[in-house]
């Protein structure tokens, strides 16, 4: 890194307007509020490009190209000195949890914006060109499984396979897309994919860490792995008041024991495994009759490649031992990532921008997985955390101040600059 | 029962027309017809505005006078020769449940309607008035508990208690009635309550009792008790992949420890005892979301009251220990039915009908609740049972043949003669 790259990076992050930041954060958690200052706005809605709208305005102000790509993800760039020198990228995700919060996702996307806005005003000048992305769906609350937009455009899985996914009013996922680019069809289009020199995405904690041990910047080291299942079992309806016991084919009976059994097959006594029984429905729903389906969902991770593979392996014949013969069970893996290191340069990037804006860091890997999981496929990548209050997250509790989240901007931006003045990492 | 009495009884019957019953069900089974022959009709509907219309043309046509009373309960009435005699009362519901079939409840209208209409063809007089009655709400699954109107009616419950109770779009009982009977305000209306003779609704058996023993008619002798609860538990919603196992509060595990708790409560060497969770909702509901809240329903049903009122009552003390203290319970009891007996006399008269008209009967007692059990309490009742194929009931297939239809709607039609008739029961 040439010293003057480093001043242009302090330059930059000196621009970073942490009101600035906040007063867009609090003017997109209008839409989609839901009490309790929280935020419900699913991928691929009104509400969504009611937000990119507001997140385009702002771009243009800030002197940045707007185009999208298929998969629906969102681009503003600003270019650097060298038109033909691979951008450096920065981004997260605007889809919030059913009963969100104000920061997950957003954060990332207003901070990368911020950079572009302390661009523009402080009149530094990149090599690179600087990129921000919104990826489409990295919920996945809508259209599961998260981090589509992420997986088609790093190549992972094709944009074509999850256009038959429906939410839970039954719309197609490709029927939603086209839907949303008709609505955007006066943006410029860009391929979907693409080869940048570095990815940093900065994302609250959504864990109690940096707040407890009162530290300003989380350097993510990597992403612990996931495998997402869902669990269909049939069973038979019948009236409740009829029916003996001792015939019933009870399709949420037979869940109850599935769970029983799962719980202990992942048992823990270190309990760094993370098993999650999140979304579970009964069919027809009525409290006097049977329940002849019910669908569940699980969610495994860990940080060891090993560990995760042998207990995710060891669903299917537990779930099936544990229904029995008179229901049928289906089981369907909708999302496999396994650990994640992110790049050593990236991450000591992110350090090397911490200390030169004197910030308290520590290095830690994240327990949610994140858009930065696929764009590692295809580039140097890593992620800054910034303290959630209390932990909470998904949630509208959600809780991180102004000063935060701006020590997290200027941070982002002192490293995306780093990267994008010099050849560190080509 | 006089001997006149028995001859226009045996008139009466003989002009009960199967095809038009069979074609009348399968009309109304248009109105909400889903997939395999089933019905969604909900109570206070569009669609079971609809239904209601169709059958007060056919009644018109009948000759029957119409009205509705303040419960929505709708009401089908042709004189006798005595227009001060207390009517001799006939009926069922109208409503469905939500995966539901094609003649649970309907039938029961339907069959006192075709009374009504071959009491107009064959112009056999009786002496009291003959009504028919469908009663709101029975199914309890748009808005729980069932039985609403009869409730109201009968005066078990007032009909205002259950205005604020919601239907799972967030619809206030109170406002869809008002709609209801604003859309019904050409009818007459009447008051709510009353004093009939006697009251003898038809019914698919839900069971497969009689067509296991080759019976025409079941002579319901009673219904067995019924407790219904509804569950909820609060815990904490957080992220599924940053949140470690030992300090969640996870809802959706603690109703897993639950359900299981009572299971082992509800054990039933004998299997009399019937015990069912069919509606079950997690909120947030996203699968990487822990859940922060559950509410499920128990369904528990007992011909013994001793026995029904010992295991009810345990239920709250069961739930709380199970699930712990870290999240919250709360546990209300939303429709608490004892078992009860019938009218010996009117269950004396559908054997009698039943054995003039030669068809094989057997005395049974009810396994579902109806309305019958509320009228019960203002006069003297019972019920008539048609077999139902395979016992399959609150599902698409139900199904019982025209034949087997109109067997049962001829011995209500001769029982309800015999006691328009007579003054037996007075």
């Amino acid at each position: 890194m040439r010293s003057d790259g480093m001043d242009q990076a302090r330059a930059l992050a000196d621009a970073v307007d942490e009101g600035r930041q906040w007063d867009r954060l609090m003017t997109l958690a209008r839409i989609g509020a839901i009490p309790g200052n929280g935020v419900n706005r699913q991928a691929l809605t009104a509400l969504d490009r009611e937000a990119r709208r507001l997140i385009i305005g702002w771009a243009e102000d800030a002197g940045a190209q707007i185009s999208v790509d298929a998969a629906a993800n969102l681009w503003l760039r600003k270019e650097g000195t060298d038109p033909a020198a691979a951008a450096v990228l920065t981004g997260s995700h605007m889809d919030s949890q059913p009963e969100g919060g104000r920061f997950d996702g957003i954060y990332g996307v207003v901070a990368g914006l911020e950079v572009l806005s302390a661009l523009q005003d402080s009149g530094v000048r990149l090599r690179r060109p600087l990129e921000v992305v919104a990826w489409t769906n990295e919920e996945g609350s809508r259209f599961a499984p998260g981090c589509m937009g992420s997986m088609a455009w790093s190549g992972y899985r094709p944009l074509a396979d999850f256009d038959e996914i429906a939410d839970p009013q039954g719309v197609r996922f490709g029927d939603a897309l086209s839907e949303h680019l008709a609505a955007e069809a006066d943006l410029p289009r860009r391929p979907l994919g693409g080869r940048p020199h570095a990815y940093i995405e900065a994302h609250i904690e959504q864990g109690p860490r940096l707040e407890l041990e009162g530290a300003h910047i989380g350097v993510v080291t990597g992403i612990q792995g996931s495998r997402w299942f869902t669990v269909t079992i049939t069973g038979a309806s019948a009236h409740a008041g009829t029916t003996p016991m001792a015939v019933r084919r009870d399709a949420l009976q037979a869940a109850v024991r599935a769970i029983q059994a799962l719980n202990d097959l992942m048992a823990d006594p270190l309990d760094r495994l993370r098993f999650t029984i999140g979304s579970l429905t009964v069919e027809p729903g009525s409290s006097n009759s049977i329940a002849g389906r019910v669908r569940f969902t699980i969610d495994l991770r860990h940080p060891d490649a090993a560990f995760l593979a042998a207990r995710g392996d060891a669903v299917e014949g537990t779930v099936r031992s544990a229904v029995g013969q008179a229901e049928d069970v289906a089981i369907t893996e909708s999302f496999n990532a396994p650990p994640l290191e992110f790049d050593h340069a990236v991450v000591a990037g992110v350090v090397a921008a911490a200390e030169a804006l004197s910030l308290r860091w520590i290095a830690m890997p994240s327990g949610a997985f994140h858009d930065a999981q696929l764009v590692a496929r295809v580039a140097p990548s890593g992620m800054i955390f910034v303290p959630s209050h209390d932990g909470v997250s998904h949630n509208p509790a959600e809780f991180t101040t102004g000063p935060q989240l701006a020590a997290g901007t200027r941070v982002l931006a002192a490293a995306l600059a780093a990267h994008a003045d010099t050849t560190i990492l080509s």
